[in-house]
């Protein structure tokens, strides 16, 4: 008769003492869990006047309620940090079933601060934590870690997640990986557990979950099922070829990102980066996440070539074109090089790509010489370059240390002119999808909280596939080139943010597969409590102002809104949006007119946040 | 930039650790403050499966957002607990200077939990908390021991809230006193204290005080003491006569207790007990709470007779009432004498005199002898064995050591006839104010979360004086004697609750002198939020349900909302409420309905707490 609540698992890393606390029940009916109940936390506890690799700052990993349940696609945790790359809140989230483990732990937050005083890792089994010694392991990649870890102290049900040499060398793009290829993404993490001398977080859990009510979540997975596989593109495209089916499909939109943006299709590619082409160069399985019937992963492994045996989990869409078509790469086989290189590394591939993609162009303008990159030739479509660079980034080895801090910090340093093949918002690299030809995705990149950001909402989608949705009152006709006019970003970015604040996988929402009202039933199963679709977007909206007033803390706001130069000047060349430019100032001012942010701060108004119940933000 | 928040010290005597944490933003937007956010905490510390007296069970002191401001009557601190005396929740509030200089010391919330090995006082000096040694002082009284701790650490700026030998020895309505004599009364604080061997907190604060707007707070502050002194009660009475005059108007009006409830009236002690005679016989000087303009409290020395010199804080009127028209004692030096060594021994005078006015009307029925009390004569009137039976009980001497466990539990041990003359409800001691003549205070007494309670909400005041109030939407004329038709309790007992809440006085609150709406002022100026008077009353409705749901864990429903037997079945024999007993059902049932309580249960509907956002807590 407590409520539904969550319990905090506290370890601080500098005097290695541990602390539980229960969260208040208050935060799981405001902001349900996940990403949301970590960033109410977050706000107490960050430090806005020091940077993210302060050993005081804390991360915070999240579970949300649906996370380890029946609920499909249930296995997905976040962290939530402040981003070294970007001095934005980061928050990362990532599947594989590292997130279960932790709450089968009896965990829905742990929280790390301070730092070892050498390299460590964390063994959490149920309520049994210890601090071990990680010498061993520092310098290793993320397979090693992992099997290191294992053959220590059992591999039956322990899950980890670790960070690799970029980690370790704060590359501010390094990811933490779990199950050797999942990735808790984007904004640097990986520099973050790095810096806290953190190697690998190791969880083994043996608790009952807590349902409030088992039948109804057991009914609602069924229909929430029923849903996703109700869905054409999950049902015969995202479920038989994984994600590397949206290379097809974007090219076809053209708005795929070719040569650094500079174009936006790339027809060299067919037949060699193309999904079919993916499944026949590449020795292909299927890799389904905890709890996960689509199973979009992919592992694969290298058949030939220099880099055959190569292998792991990916490449996924956004490392194909990461390294494929941003870098005109059309050799396959070098692409799942670089990515498997790159995972086990703890790189995140898509800044990666980015950062070397910017790199091509700048060594096109001859603003870097072969002589900086020691020689490498970075001519557009050198596939070798890209595997040796991914190489020499994670390590900070020659070029490779000036490209492991980023695209923004890079051209700061090679002068002014770099800025242009710079393609990063708030320094966060840009992923693959369009913006020029999709104005839904220019207003994510551009106000996201954690800068270019092609997943809060994954608007792309609803402009490419033309989805519609009553339940999200996104009825009506969307013209994916006209500017202005975004009001229905709101719902669709509240609906994702919502998935991540309940532990489950962007990919069974964007695809607005399974319906909000679903959700919903999933959620009140689960916790205990009536909560409606409606309930649901105005907890995940309180948690999307929450972050933006994060943000303000930081001292962001409207300024810092804005779009890599290209997209507002250089009309696409080609695609459907041939001849598009983004007019930033006509889009920004439509969505924070929905989301009742003031115009001209880009924040939250005062009476957005009383009806959100967070003026004391204030 | 971080939001109105509160501080909490937690102290573990068993460890003797101190901890700090921060309160969550939420709970001072949901519950303002003191004992609203001290509730909430204690939903999450209580155990219900042990009784009050168990080291682990949490003492939580709060102040408020207004406490120590300039807002008037702002000297207020609460503690919750678990009663020892009812089972139930306990809420102890006192004025005098101890609130003001912790929250001047930082600190919104003190929470002790654990048992020290041996006597201890707590010594708290802004952010530094030491543990200290009272074996010397224990068994001393309250006011030795004040002075003591003051030598011991210097008297500037301490304020301290200490127990006498009655919460040492577990006396079930000991109190934990403050300024000597103001006092955290009702339910037992001070036996909770005792059992943690905790003798004293003594606290020196010296930080400035969180006001958001102290401009809007002042202009606030001086409208709430216009408002104050415009009501003629408190002008005209309260203010030059303090709480003695309360004597006077509710015996004229014919509800005054005497010899145990037997009688409403008590003309014998004209010219004996009433205020002008108090202020004749005694040699008495007003006392102010800090920051407050009415000063109600008296301090009296005893001029003559064989009390002489014995001085104190008091009698106030529940104390006049208690030893006094309850024991149809007429000597108002006894009275005096009575109430000195009451306070002093750190006995709560309503129920020590309740429970000695029950004693008298047991021996008058045969159940208690000479023999048993010690050869003491405890006929009606006999002031000199009042102060006798003070002492003993205090100390748990002799019959004392069972009138020290409250009129319920003595009446278990004295057989099933002696229910009759112990009146209590839930197992704490009636105080002074009408319940057959006052239908408003026989729903109070019968449903408040702590038992007999005359103040939350003080309805007898509204029953009384006539008060009428537009703001709370009390304008009809209210019967006092009509059974049924309750729903005008509701709004009056969450302004009084509010003000538990705020950090303010219930005689500002009760008298409706100051204005809800200019509580809501203040509340805003202090707490850098809008508040309105219904945001104020709201927020004070959740913390009454949620008292009303903790006590459902410990097994409390309609069931145990019930009064003494005499007042359901015993005509009042004179006064306005002559002929008069309580039809409990029928008030219960329309107070319920006003409430939104269920009527079988008597506890909260799912869609009460689902309003409140509160159904958490189902």
């Amino acid at each position: 008769m407590k409520g539904y609540t969550g319990r905090a698992l506290f370890v601080n890393l500098s005097n290695r003492t541990t602390t539980v606390q229960n969260i208040p029940a208050e935060w799981y009916r405001d902001y349900l869990g996940g990403e949301g109940v970590a960033v109410r936390l977050f706000w107490d506890l960050v430090h806005d006047d020091r940077d993210g690799l302060a050993p005081e700052q804390p991360m915070i990993f999240a579970t949300g309620p649906l996370t380890g349940t029946a609920a499909p696609c249930s296995g997905r945790a976040c962290v939530i940090f402040r981003s070294p790359a970007t001095g934005t809140i980061g928050a990362a989230n990532a599947g594989g079933h590292f997130a279960p483990a932790l709450k089968k732990a009896g965990w829905d937050l742990l929280v790390i601060t301070g730092k070892a005083d050498k390299p460590v890792y964390l063994l959490i089994q149920d309520d049994k934590v210890e601090i071990r010694d990680a010498s061993s392991l520092w310098g290793q990649g993320v397979k090693e870690t992992e099997d290191a870890i294992k053959k220590e102290v059992g591999a039956q049900g322990l899950q980890i997640a670790s960070i690799g040499p970029a980690g370790e060398k704060g590359v501010l793009f390094a990811n933490i990986m779990t199950d050797k290829h999942r990735a808790f993404g984007r904004g640097g993490p990986g520099a973050v557990m790095g810096a806290k001398n953190l190697k690998a977080i190791a969880v083994r859990g043996t608790q009952p979950l807590p349902i409030a009510d088992p039948e109804a979540l057991k009914e609602a997975a069924k229909a929430a099922r029923d849903e996703l596989f109700a869905e054409a593109f999950v049902r015969d495209e995202l479920h038989p070829y994984g994600t590397p089916s949206f290379y097809d499909a974007i090219d076809a939109l053209g708005i795929l990102p070719t040569r650094n943006w500079q174009r936006t299709s790339f027809p060299q590619s067919k037949d060699l980066l193309t999904y079919k082409a993916y499944h026949e160069t590449l020795e292909v399985k299927p890799y389904a996440c905890f709890g996960c019937p689509i199973a979009c992963g992919r592992h694969t492994k290298i058949k030939s070539g220099k880099y055959a045996g190569l292998e792991g989990g990916g490449p996924e869409y956004e490392a194909v074109a990461a390294f494929g078509s941003k870098c005109f790469v059309t050799d396959l086989n070098a692409v799942a090089a670089a990515n498997h290189l790159a995972n086990n590394f703890g790189l995140d591939v898509i800044s990666t790509g980015q950062v070397i993609a910017t790199a091509m162009e700048w060594y096109e303008m001859g603003l870097l010489t072969k002589e900086q990159t020691g020689g490498l030739d970075l001519t557009w479509g050198n596939g070798d370059a890209v595997v040796e660079l991914v190489k020499m980034i994670a390590h900070r080895e020659g070029i490779g240390d000036l490209l492991a801090n980023g695209v923004k910090r890079a051209a700061e340093k090679l002068g002014p002119k770099a800025e242009k093949a710079a393609m990063h918002v708030k320094g966060l690299e840009m992923a693959a999808d369009g913006v020029r030809a999709s104005k839904g995705e220019s207003i994510v990149h551009a106000t996201s909280a954690r800068g270019a950001d092609h997943l809060r909402p994954y608007a792309s989608a609803i402009d490419a596939f033309g989805y519609r949705d009553e339940e999200l009152g996104i009825t009506g006709d969307i013209n994916y080139l006209e500017d202005g006019n975004k009001a229905w970003v709101k719902p669709f970015q509240e609906l994702s943010m919502a998935t991540n604040m309940l532990g489950v996988c962007l990919f069974a929402s964007i695809t607005l597969a399974i319906k909000t009202s679903t959700w919903a039933k999933l959620t009140s199963a689960a916790m205990g409590r009536t909560i409606t679709k409606d309930d649901l977007l105005k907890a995940a909206e309180r948690v999307i102002n929450m972050e933006r007033q994060i943000n303000a803390r930081f001292g962001f706001d409207r300024k810092d809104d804005t779009l890599p130069e290209r997209f507002l000047k250089e009309p696409a060349p080609d695609g459907r949006g041939e001849g598009e430019v983004v007019d930033l100032k006509k889009n920004l001012d439509s969505y924070f007119e929905a989301m009742g942010w003031d115009q001209k701060s880009g924040l939250p108004k005062k009476e957005t946040l009383e009806r959100l119940g967070l003026d004391w933000m204030l």
